[in-house]
């Protein structure tokens, strides 16, 4: 059975996070709406998945990334990583190693909605243009409470796990790479994006996670990935967005 | 084993989502730092569990609530539920059961704090107060746009499941009560406290999730907990609040 993801075609976003599950162990898939339409796929057919109309799918997800497997589909990001880690050889075995993988993961989502909304702090449906004083005031506040927050305790973690250095780690979860230090490596690259000022004020007393990043950063796979064609730019239309004047 | 909730004491909040699916089997737990402190319990408890302290606790949760087992402890409302699920019997054997009450509870996670940003759209950090105009804004395109959205897509989850309403359903999930389906009567219930007229408007369209909110409500064991001193009653410092400005 072949994996199906389905996420918008221009943007990193939250797809980017099961692309990256995929990319660092090498499994094929595919990036449905970056298809080609002759095929079937391309943007309409994940378009298709989201309409009212009956697809012959009960379980139509609310938005995407959703990933299909067989007659499987699953929604949300951290639902996909917590389907496919198992699968992917991206988390133990124990429950206690996944739900705690899990919970980094949706963490880390929180993260994300965070940073999104430093950008779109009234409403995803108007242009950044037009929230741009809320924004200010969001994104102030993110780069001052938020942001040291999430990082400092993800530091914490690290530093609680010292499990796994002389196998290239430490790791978030045991001893070994999961998906959820693929996706710290992703939240990490997405902030230093839009955030290069503060993130650099905030990673020196997170050297831990900026560690992590690295090395994730330098894993064979993913360095193949990141500087090939599927590795789609950060840019202004995605959930993190260089604003300078929302760094600082 | 006993179960023990970490929340805070004084709100519904997300921990909420979390007693609500004790009380619905009446399976005991102590809901810590409503407890006294002479046992050791109380906010202080909580409090400990979120110190940079060492604690032996090697996995702290990012924020509450969180729940503690044995020796397991799972922070995020979903995970919490995740965990809880098979165990109180509050959803499906089947994997493809699981993770679709999972992603059920996740889209309403979001819906949960796109309600809180509603009132709190720069900063949790601020009092409401001093980010009113923002709020505005932010809650008109809540009313608008995502809360018809959120209940429309719910909606149609039922409309496409008619299983079960032989025996009190039909439910989010399959034939029987699920956590998924306690979780949107607590959705419901805390949408029309907070935005009376708009729930109004919006629940014409949407006459499934309305029923269930009220099939729920009716639930023995369920209407037993609302009507005890162990539900603690919406308030201007929960999720959802009522400001009737925000409304409409």
């Amino acid at each position: 059975m072949s994996y199906q993801l389905y996420y918008w075609p221009s943007i990193q976003g939250r797809g980017e996070f099961v692309r990256l599950a995929f990319e660092a162990v090498g499994v094929a898939y595919t990036d449905v709406a970056r298809a080609g339409t002759a095929g079937g796929q391309g943007l309409p057919a994940l378009l298709r998945f989201l309409s009212d109309t009956d697809h012959g799918l009960g379980r139509a997800p609310f938005a995407p990334p959703f990933l299909k497997h067989g007659s499987v589909v699953v929604g949300q990001t951290a639902a996909i990583l917590l389907y496919l880690g198992p699968r992917l050889g991206l988390v133990g075995k124990s429950e206690a190693s996944r739900l705690w993988a899990h919970q980094l993961q949706l963490t880390m989502a929180d993260a994300v909605t965070e940073a999104h909304d430093t950008h779109h702090p009234v409403a995803s449906s108007l242009y950044y243009e037009d929230q741009k004083s809320e924004a200010l005031r969001r994104a102030h506040d993110f780069r001052q409470t938020r942001l040291p927050k999430f990082m400092h305790w993800f530091e914490k973690v690290l530093e609680r796990n010292p499990a796994g250095a002389a196998r290239g780690g430490p790791y978030l979860v045991g001893g070994r790479l999961s998906y959820a230090d693929l996706s710290l490596f992703q939240l990490v690259d997405g902030l230093q994006y839009a955030f290069p000022v503060a993130m650099k004020r905030v990673l020196k007393h997170a050297p831990r996670v900026a560690a992590l990043h690295d090395r994730v950063a330098q894993r064979a796979r993913i360095a193949s990935y990141l500087g090939s064609e599927r590795r789609i730019a950060f840019n202004e239309d995605g959930i993190f967005r260089r604003y300078p004047e929302l760094d600082g």
